[in-house]
């Protein structure tokens, strides 16, 4: 059973102010004194009064929520960016609406529109596919995390300094050939820089190396197949060096390894293997992987500070919008295991 | 730059409708002519009206919301269920306000009492910690997943038929001991029948079995250990055994694989491993790993029909409540890889 609604007239008929009044402490509660809110607050308890947001968003037009779009939650680096970002609630006390937008143009914009509808406050776009130029231009507060940036907030690790750390691991670990795998990414997006951070200590210690671009698919079977091949084709052309390789992410670091150790029962000296981002499978694989870590908590920490201070200035009565975005960069840390000697 | 908001009286004017007309297009456009809902339609479209959702619920009351209360988005499972309902919306159109709960009964009824003053439609608990009894008294429709659900609607496997599959793909290996290791889970939670499963195959078939209670850890180190004290415990008590060991889920099935191959190079003859889940760790471990699947889509789906159903008979004019709340049990699927021979 419900219990009738208490309204503001109840309101106002159990304290004895007016109807403006008691709408003017929900909406502007500094016009009211300090006496006078907080009778109305002891009156809202006492009338089990149970707050109606959606009326409160229309009548001063601050919904709490923000809104996400995300790729998807199978791969654990978005999944667990969401799990961050959902924790943020209890220090800032805004919700999040969340959509899936599958990587495909037409259906993130999609789910934009219906997030405006619903008059949401920011955008939280995860390796968004549409440009930064037509997400600025939805006039909101947004922050991309990861992708192009040009026109919008933005939090990112460092990529290029995971790749100088990667590379010097391998290093100090006295291969003889050292090789970064990753696909044929563009030059603007922020993951280029591991392989900047890859051919530039390689050059500057004179190091040997190879890099290979190449799309291992998108699938664990894929992705299988592919490294097979390539390991087959280092085995000819490096025989008796020491290998040291750079996978892009901890699951191809996994999958290469689980190749190796099928193979051989157990990790040859001959290889040395370190992925990126500190994923479980990283610490889960059958010989735990070093690797480069990315500080997803620290990103979304970013993210929402971002975000918080743009939406909390839109609230002033002048808002300044901002002259530039601002890209905030979070350091990545590198995390030795026993796949690196 | 926005552009002024377009509002009812323009719409007036435009179509020379009264408002009331206009309203009753919005809120109940089947009140109106064909004719005269297709003349509005198009001084929309000239006049660039954006809806504004927020008013429109004030006035009919359907927000389009769902509420979902997830543990946490660490574990496969959940992130993956989450997946898969964030892309019912397709179908139904409802948008998902998302709030992980942290296994903490405050925390989900404050998340709960958060989502009821949004207007939801309807809720989803995934492992829910607060009893179903307390969750129906909330008075909306409920679906819960996975844990009791004596007084709530609910989707779960049936983890019996997932322990008798597991237990007599072991029998088909030949295996001399049958092995279950779980938590000392309560028997009113549905991965209860795991264990249920697994004793009555055993004793129907007069198999050689042991079931051992323990409690492995919460993190990916205290699983570690104490599995490899189990290990030791097992090979001692077992020497020239054939030991079939069903474990609760994949991570621990990916733990002990991992210890044994690290020990043997291999996974040896005399141990023969099963998982429960269908993880993406069971497929990615070093020796890609038989399991009992969940279905995690249909069960997604079965969630979403059956809250949707419950959903549209509350915008009846005369809502029929359910006598009982429905349970849905959805069967899981043996996914036969290569620690099973």
């Amino acid at each position: 059973m419900k219990s009738k609604k208490v309204t503001f007239a109840d309101i106002a008929e159990y304290t004895h102010f007016s109807k403006t009044t008691i709408s003017r402490y929900f909406n502007n509660p500094d016009s009211l004194t300090l006496e006078n809110q907080q009778k109305i607050a002891e009156a809202l308890t006492a009338l089990n009064y149970k707050e109606n947001k959606v009326a409160r968003i229309l009548a001063n037009g601050k919904s709490e929520f923000v809104g996400i779009i995300i790729p998807n939650l199978y791969m654990h680096y978005y999944s667990e960016m969401l799990n961050q970002i959902l924790s943020t609630y209890e220090t800032y006390g805004y919700k999040f609406l969340v959509f899936a937008g599958n990587e495909n143009k037409d259906v993130e914009r999609k789910y934009i529109e219906e997030l405006l509808a619903y008059n949401i406050e920011g955008l939280i776009v995860l390796s968004p596919t549409i440009p930064s130029k037509e997400l600025a231009a939805y006039n909101i507060p947004v922050v991309g995390i990861e992708r192009e940036d040009q026109y919008i907030c933005s939090v990112t690790t460092d990529n290029y300094m995971g790749g100088v750390q990667a590379t010097s691991l391998l290093q100090k670990s006295n291969c003889d050939i050292l090789i970064h795998i990753n696909a044929n990414i563009s030059k603007d997006t922020p993951a280029y820089g591991r392989i900047q951070g890859f051919l530039t200590t390689c050059q500057e210690y004179h190091l040997p190396h190879e890099l290979i671009l190449a799309e291992l698919g998108n699938t664990f079977e894929e992705n299988h197949s592919s490294l097979s091949q390539i390991l087959e084709t280092l085995e000819a052309k490096y025989p008796a060096k020491k290998k040291g390789m750079f996978m892009s992410n901890d699951t191809h670091a996994n999958v290469l390894l689980n190749l190796l150790v099928r193979k051989y029962g157990k990790l040859p000296d001959a290889w040395q293997i370190i992925g990126f981002d500190n994923s479980p499978i990283s610490s889960e694989a059958v010989i735990p992987t070093s690797t480069v870590g990315q500080q997803i908590p620290l990103i979304a920490w970013e993210t929402m500070e971002l975000l918080s201070a743009q939406m909390a200035e839109r609230k002033k009565r002048k808002p300044t919008p901002l002259a530039e975005p601002i890209h905030k960069i979070v350091a990545p840390v590198l995390i030795r295991r026993e796949t690196t000697r």
